[in-house]
């Protein structure tokens, strides 16, 4: 897959507010952004570090995949996503070569981003996250 | 603190060839170095990706915190480390501020690094390390 670089580490929190006061006022991190995304029940808060996002995320409903990890497992890093070009190709690459795949085709993430999971049973236990800017869409 | 980048993010692996396979086959990724740290009880895989590297880690003890983590939660993201300046001084102003410090004052980790973890309990849940290079030590 080739992936250029960490696109962003998306990290399950209960409450956003709280969240963010650590990051801001502990490591010194600046939020930018805070964006609901429906398809996946979660509100999202974004800081940039050097190439890559942290993004705090905060479930909307109690019936969404963010809530039932924080109920499982507690408050902690949720899935590692990784910047990848040609995302289509490099899902039916991985397709072909075993790799147990959440989506078999790419949606619409957060921020723009056509985005992708693969599913943790192929990568050793990580949630991870291909993903893919997409201009002028 | 400031952090300029996320410096690598630790995975807890239970076996550190079947997941480098993974890295290299299917991400694409390149294991550039293996390390074993005695302090900590691991084997460690490092591959680069911009800024910043992923770390496989391998218990070698079955009494190491990375072990537990594995008994405890599965195989998955461990922790979250961020290259910072004057890491003694973070450490100091972080302690100031009511945040549970693991390590108080840096010990040194894998890679030559000067490190210091921060209670998760502080953090919203995430194991978070400081890091700081140190050129010519």
């Amino acid at each position: 897959m080739n992936p250029a670089h960490i696109e962003h580490i998306g990290i399950a929190v209960r409450n956003l507010e709280s969240a963010i006061g650590f990051y801001e006022r502990i490591l010194g991190l600046k939020c930018h952004k805070i964006e609901e995304v429906a398809d996946q029940k979660v509100r999202v808060a974004f800081f940039r570090i050097g190439q890559t996002s942290v993004e705090l995320l905060e479930p909307t409903d109690n019936d969404s995949p963010v809530a039932r990890f924080i109920e499982k497992r507690g408050e902690g890093m949720h899935h590692l996503a990784f910047a990848v070009e040609d995302i289509e190709k490099k899902l039916d690459e991985a397709g072909r070569k075993g790799i147990r795949l959440i989506d078999k085709v790419p949606r619409r993430g957060a921020d723009g981003k056509d985005i992708a999971f693969i599913h943790p049973e192929s990568t050793g236990g990580v949630l991870i996250e291909l993903c893919e800017k997409r201009n002028g869409k």
